[in-house]
């Protein structure tokens, strides 16, 4: 009995298939909302991304690579800022989260499309620079930035500081008294609203470290601190809901809570506050059962959302920002893999699933096993007319929880040697990664009009081996 | 109202508190199963290692810091070495299991204690290689070996090879012929047991990526194929039930089942296995809820085991191998953080969690957010006579998941510059470590006699940005 005879996992075995899965019709069909744009079956069936096939990006790159389709990742990017543009008269303005990923190339993408750029650490604020970013297109996030890191973001004007705690706020004003400016800022306002992909939690509280809260009156405590600040400008407010959201009905409920406050911030000290960062969270599609809007629904919905709050507490409609970072890296990614190992494991009652051994994991995708995230496959070197077959793709590392992807029906003649595509990997999973079992990292690879080229390259062993010093 | 008042957390508050975790007598005490043996407060109150001082410590390596007491790891590892011979008198070897933590000094140390060394990539086997550990000191696991890993351990003479496939067995045989050697190799057997700190669970198959099933008969027919190539080495059979385990009763059902094993290999083949292998997942304390056996319990528990499953399988007791990696690594070190940003979050029924930000996070200890694990923790740099309020550690990334110690009591006057330390961490925590927000990788320092040196030298932002080539 050989461990990787094909064919025999069949769809009918029910239990271990999760309910939303099923066999597909075509197992080398490419779903179009998983995939980049420029991705495409070529017609000897291999997959290939803005004119290349995936061989020639093995051969030349290795696996496992990020596989970036640059004009992808801009056309989202670009889609983004001209649906708010358009949706909001009033002035919108689009920041790309760069802590979903984040290299000199993507921050220049961004910039060239029109965005605005979100950083959270001093890190974060180094890549942003080095691509020429402006600091008046910068944000800087964090709940515990350093004090060198709030110096940094003034040295560098950033556009805003969104301040997270009321020692920030004194210390800001410090700094920035010391050097003679002017800091503009937003105020994280927790808002008591935990949204997530078709629900949302609302309550009084929010058990979290971000912000300020609405509910226990800090968040007009800290307004009424930052106004009274001579170096500090207070743009307005920001909240942020959570991830992966699909439906919008979260929105209203926050919207309406942050815009509440900035009709008493207007009764209490007669300030009209400029703009609302609404935060990001936008959900991407990970597998057949995900539907996201688009960012023109979104847009318009936000504006119908902010528009009639607004007049509801009699206010002008201010500049809205929104954040989104996966939304807009997620979908133009995907990780090409080599196969290994394939090994067909019995499970109770007759069921079988074929684990798909490939040459990463959970060093390049940590999201599957922290999240307990929901990935798709397929088969990218060519098509199969084998029978699909329920599969676990998993990676190299030493530990039973390393799965790229839970649940996929594959093509039961995968073997080694083969490349696996993973769509929907460019948000958190470069920018996660790690080199657990002193893998290294993959390079990212971004693909434009035929060319690929390096943005980040690979790690070497080298390069782990130089940090260790005893 | 400010955000960190302190002395208003009481441990009455019901509902937020975990049923494990009571309010201390004395919030500055250590508890002795959290920390490394050279751990202890000086006169001052302030901790110290090995006689150093963490205030040292942070001023010379800067924070966080991942901080291991060497003759600590030294004694763990010792330790195991030790109970295993006592217990065993046909012979045992302990295997650390690099995968835990791994660097040139560590492998060293655990060497010159008279342990072996577990490696499962090619990266691991050159740090253990460059550490100068004999390759037949080396055992080299992988259920997705590289067929360059696999030529590497050949070339490095490894004492062992842990067959996980049978394209392996394949594979192997034939890089071993082509070079005219013999490779010596362990059949990984999953025996449907499960084990996790206070129970386990045992099935007929096992739904995971690792090794040959011994229910599907995969097993036996591994072993078969093994003894018929004249290019492997067949030493025995290895299995590897779990994690985290406080009670053996797990091994007596897999100790009973791979035995069986060996048995009917004997009644087959006419061969007597040398060795067993049983894996590692002996568990640490994280909290004061943990009260893990000793390695003299473990060892004569398992002693016990196995010579009652061999008396009964008419077998002699063979050499026993086992594979400890967090136990040896994980309590001899901790982190060290320095405190920001302390807020108070009100929760529902009036009760208070007190968020104590530091500069670190799920970059550095992925742990929590990744198994929910539980941790500790204490002020380092001082001690306080401040009433002990429920807190939460967190870190300084983007993100609400980003917790290192989920529920702790600690004093309520913590203010940002403190120092905090987190024990049990030297395991799974440097070694997932990730540059999420393009936070550098902190340094790992040893101490010994006083002396404190760097061992992993901490990343700089330039260390990030060398790979940044787009």
């Amino acid at each position: 009995m050989h461990a990787h005879e094909a064919g025999a996992l069949h769809a009918d075995v029910g239990q271990p298939v999760p309910g939303w899965l099923s066999v597909p019709n075509d197992v080398n069909a490419l779903l179009p909302q998983l995939w980049a744009t420029g991705v495409a079956r070529q017609p000897d069936g291999e997959l290939a991304v803005a004119g290349v096939a995936v061989s020639r990006i093995a051969e030349q790159f290795g696996t496992p690579a990020y596989v970036v389709d640059e004009a992808d990742l801009r056309a989202r990017a670009r889609g983004f800022r001209t649906a708010f543009e358009a949706s909001f008269p009033g002035g919108a303005d689009v920041y790309y989260a760069g802590k979903a990923f984040l290299s000199t190339a993507v921050a220049r993408w961004v910039l060239e499309e029109g965005l605005h750029l979100d950083v959270c650490t001093g890190g974060e604020l180094a890549v942003a620079l080095r691509a020429g970013v402006p600091g008046a297109r910068i944000g800087m996030h964090g709940n515990n930035k350093s004090r060198a890191e709030l110096v940094e973001a003034i040295e560098a004007g950033v556009g805003r500081v969104i301040l997270d705690s009321f020692e920030e706020i004194e210390t800001l004003a410090g700094l920035a008294g010391e050097r003679g400016v002017r800091v503009p800022v937003l105020v994280r306002v927790t808002v008591g609203v935990e949204a997530h992909t078709h629900e949302y939690i609302a309550t009084a509280h929010e058990d979290q470290k971000f912000g300020f809260s609405l509910a226990g009156g800090q968040a007009a405590e800290a307004v009424r601190r930052v106004l009274a600040s001579p170096q500090l400008r207070l743009l307005g407010l920001h909240s942020h809901i959570g991830s992966q959201i699909f439906d919008d009905a979260g929105f209203e409920v926050s919207a309406r809570r942050v815009i509440g406050l900035a009709a008493r911030v207007r009764d209490v000290h007669g300030v009209e506050l400029e703009e609302l960062d609404l935060g990001g969270g936008f959900g991407i599609a990970y597998t057949s059962q995900d539907d996201p809007a688009t960012p023109a629904e979104h847009a318009s919905r936000l504006a119908e959302i902010v528009e009639h709050e607004c007049r509801g507490f009699g206010l002008g409609v201010p500049r809205v920002c929104v954040e989104p970072g996966r939304a807009i890296a997620g979908p133009a990614v995907f990780t090409l893999y080599r196969v290994g190992v394939v090994k067909t494991v019995e499970l109770d009652a007759g069921a079988r699933r074929s684990y798909v051994s490939v040459d990463g994991g959970m060093s390049d995708n940590i999201r599957t096993a922290l999240y307990d995230a929901s990935y798709s496959a397929a088969l990218a070197s060519r098509t199969s007319a084998a029978e699909p077959v329920l599969s676990r793709v998993v990676g190299k590392h030493c530990e039973a929880g390393d799965i790229v992807v839970k649940d996929e029906f594959l093509p039961g003649d995968l073997v080694a040697g083969d490349l696996l595509a993973v769509p929907g990997t460019g948000a958190y999973c470069r920018s996660m990664a790690s080199n657990y079992n002193h893998v290294p990292r993959p390079p990212v690879v971004a693909v434009r009009d035929g060319q690929a080229r390096l943005i980040v390259r690979g790690e070497t062993i080298e390069d782990l081996l130089r940090l260790d010093v005893g």
